[in-house]
């Protein structure tokens, strides 16, 4: 294992009081643990918006934590969920009257955590409602999407929803715009090498020299085809066309696109598959309106890719396009 | 090699493809030679900003084209540079009058080529200053700072100039301006492992298990110490102990910090190596204006980091403070 740190059981806290020490202006933590992170100020009497999950995904989750997107991030140790009570510090803190819509990934133990928070700010008065992503083609057939895992298509779900939020609309609407999204994304990864998770020290799983695997899930969870390493442009057509024939994506839609790098992978590579992605969206008359094209959600060091398509509407554009300003993502308007 | 990519002659050619695909209102080619990377627009009347280098480290260089930032770039193959006739052609395309500015890396080929290219201009009335930007403490001792390797520190040297040009300085005050941040600037890096020119197919060089190079170029350029891999915080301690002592930077100094990942390093990492240089600048009475930690300058897919102060006075720090929106780099005033 070759990774800058110090104890690895300290490696989760330590990054955070890196975090803390690089945006005093940007974030804090609340309940004094440093594993709930809230924005350090807000926006008056809006809807707040809360996520949680495990380490190791930099810049998702915490990093989105900012103007224009999310108000607070419960954060658990590399690839674990955060404890109920954590996701329940940040609900109160972030709660202003107007109630706290949760957005995280279609994962057992956030699910069940999540939950539980929903239940204890009930009891405090505080309404709270849920949405969980999951776009991962790859992780379940369609017909059973309630099953599959959320990955880097959860960016989209929260730049909706902030800039839905930022709008002051109500937490059902924010609600309603955060589902839309949803159901509007899907992903396909591919992974070419694993990553270590600190504490324990080697790879949790092997892929062979010359080898790739095709609907990896983010955690190394098992894909759907594993085979000797493709070209960009064989990798791009696969990805596109088992995410254009799930939705489906039709002649006509206008989409945003994200080429997202799972940690190791060069820019380089994200703009070599971009090309072919480009010409097959062009080819089936699916009109690009943004690409966004970089690290949104990784594994540590895994080196692989993830692409996301999401089919917009009128109203789903106009809030992409609004501005953000985290400390890890940044956007002017599109 | 685990790349995503088809042939790899074509690896730089198909990577500028899939950018000018993705920001087409942003960047454009000019002379119908893929390499020539312009703004798409620019502010009318200003001094232009040229750069150039090798492929394989973006951002670096053409990724600071932009907004706030500089106006054209030379593409040279992997690690290679630009010929003069490119940085001429892209000299050609972004002069409005007020003259070019070149900053480019302390690299042989490259200062070969940028000299032909400014004595073209010269020939067509383009008036022409150069600033070769070389910071890297590791790559020649002290009173030889002019030997010294350009790495991620030139990203200050950029945001510096690129602001004073906006501002519509004059090529002379924009020259000065961009020579005070590159005297004032201070690098040094560690590599854990290599990465892979694609046409060569296999690492140029290796690092053994366990074992770290502090100094090592982004070329895999040697080091100064390669031994027993360290803790991040002991490798914190050993950068800014050379980088301070070197220039040096004194108590009561402000600084700007950025914390670089070479390509595989994830941002966890950079965070958990940050927490300590933060506690030794502190110590140390240089406070710390702005912290910038992400990948600004990289080697593809080698696995390391490099961490740059650079010192502050109130016209740098106005400077750097401005918004700067690239397809690569966003910040909004700090």
């Amino acid at each position: 294992m070759k990774k800058f740190l110090n104890k690895p059981e300290q490696f989760v806290d330590e990054m955070l009081e890196g975090i803390y020490l690089a945006h005093p202006d940007k974030l804090k933590y609340v309940n004094n643990d440093l594993r709930c992170l809230v924005r350090a100020d807000s926006k008056k009497g809006k809807v707040g918006i809360s996520t949680g999950g495990g380490s190791g995904h930099l810049p998702l989750f915490l990093g989105y934590v900012g103007d224009g997107m999310i108000d607070g991030c419960s954060v658990g140790g590399v690839f674990q969920s955060p404890s109920a009570d954590q996701m329940f510090e940040v609900t109160k803190a972030i709660d202003q009257g107007q109630g706290v819509l949760y957005i995280y990934g279609n994962y057992g133990g956030d699910i069940m955590n999540f939950d539980m928070a929903a239940e204890m700010a009930d009891m405090e008065d505080i309404k709270v409602l849920q949405v969980v992503a999951g776009e991962d083609v790859a992780s379940s057939p369609k017909g059973e999407e309630h099953k599959r895992r959320g990955v880097a298509g959860i960016f989209f779900v929260y730049k909706i929803a902030g800039a839905a939020a930022d709008k002051m609309l109500s937490l059902e609407e924010v609600k309603r715009l955060a589902d839309k999204a949803a159901a509007n994304v899907r992903t396909m990864g591919v992974a070419l090498s694993p990553c270590i998770v600190p504490e324990i020290g080697k790879p949790s799983f092997t892929i062979e020299d010359g080898q790739m695997e095709i609907g990896m899930g983010i955690h190394g969870e098992p894909g759907i085809d594993k085979g000797p390493l493709k070209t960009a442009d064989e990798t791009a057509q696969i990805l596109v066309d088992k995410i254009v024939k799930d939705l489906p994506y039709e002649k006509g839609d206008e989409v945003a696109v994200l080429v997202n790098g799972l940690g190791a992978t060069p820019k380089e590579e994200l703009y070599v598959l971009y090309r072919k992605v480009s010409e097959i969206l062009n080819k089936a008359g699916i009109s690009v309106f943004h690409v966004f094209v970089g690290e949104i959600a990784t594994s540590m060091e895994m080196a692989g890719l993830s692409l996301s398509l999401l089919k917009l509407d009128d109203e789903l554009k106009e809030l992409l396009a609004k501005p953000a300003d985290t400390p890890f993502y940044k956007q002017f308007q599109l």
